[in-house]
């Protein structure tokens, strides 16, 4: 895990349908400013086009400040952007695939929403595995049932491997969730839901640190 | 051009959306055996891991005839499948990223729908140049104005480099395609639409051969 950040860390998503007019580079100077320990950027329904123009963007900005830069579902961007890596869900390219596009230095995360996937997942050659959602979530209109987080205890009663805990996770409940065993949380609407996002990224940054 | 095949030739998109109950490999055999040139796989709204694995299907059939198969989009798919290359469009990863994601001996094609698009498209790492819609299409729902033959006329009298006719294509009017200039014609409806899926790339081929 030595390309992960120091663990417990926040993993923050940007999700381009959430700018909501504000610029990529600014939110990812915000995260960064906030202290967050890896970045995601997520653009479902954007064009691959503009999806790379701005994984290349929030790079430019997070790379100066230290943070990684991690594409959602396209290691095919991530490579083209230099990106440290990808994070797969279920029906996206197995983490195998991803893992031989993108060589031994990436990072390959992958989401599982069931103690069996779970399993699943810790024999694929992944950097971290992603558990949700613990907690009810708006941000994802398919999202899956809530697995609360008896499914993160199972996890880490079952891997080693890092776990980062995803889904309605706030500053008010992600010590929980590093208590059920997360070594992340995962974040949209916590950060990019209104407010300002350095200091909401500085809250969650000490829920978690203050829960492990 | 030495990857291609010998020119003209007939390409089929096999769009997973029109299978119509069709198995990926039963398409790919019957095009294969209708003398298709190269295939396209096209999974628009396609989960990844079923794109990913519809291409390895369309592959096993299409390889073992002696037929590349190019992915529509994709460049990481046809990376993990070991594809022969890919096919991108205005809005998708730039043909000079996927050059670099697949190599120098994958076939590389970037779609163009006006004359400024086309001479942008023959400066860049190509293997050859889609031009259209040139005939009316419902295949497409975002399609974009009709170019006509029009197009493929100064498109040939600006570059050596193949041109590929896509749009509305059927074994009516192939012809007056090649006529214009075209070294292949993109099909889609013409060959999946109904009917025998062989007869119909056979027909194709005939219109496409004859009026070269």
């Amino acid at each position: 895990v030595a390309r992960l950040p120091p663990l417990p860390f926040v993993y923050p998503i940007l999700d381009l349908a959430l700018l909501d007019g504000r610029g990529v580079e600014d939110v990812a100077a915000a995260l960064a400013a906030g202290g967050a320990g890896l970045l995601q950027v997520r653009g479902k329904g954007v064009a691959d086009g503009a999806l790379l123009d701005a994984v290349r963007r929030a790079q430019g900005v997070a790379r100066a400040r230290g943070l990684d830069v991690i594409v959602n579902d396209r290691p095919d961007v991530a490579l083209a952007a230099g990106a440290a890596g990808v994070h797969v869900g279920q029906d996206d390219l197995p983490p195998a695939a991803c893992r031989r596009l993108l060589g031994p230095a990436a990072i390959v995360g992958f989401s599982t929403h069931s103690f069996d996937q779970l399993v699943a997942a810790a024999r694929e050659p992944v950097d971290y595995i992603a558990v949700g959602p613990v907690f009810a979530t708006a941000t994802k209109a398919d999202a899956e049932a809530v697995v609360g987080t008896a499914l993160l205890r199972a996890a880490r009663a079952h891997t080693r491997l890092p776990l980062v805990a995803i889904g309605g996770i706030t500053a008010a409940n992600a010590a929980l969730a590093v208590q059920a065993g997360a070594d992340a949380v995962a974040v949209i609407s916590a950060v990019l839901g209104g407010g300002d996002v350095a200091q909401r990224t500085r809250a969650l940054r000490a829920a978690v640190a203050g829960a492990s």
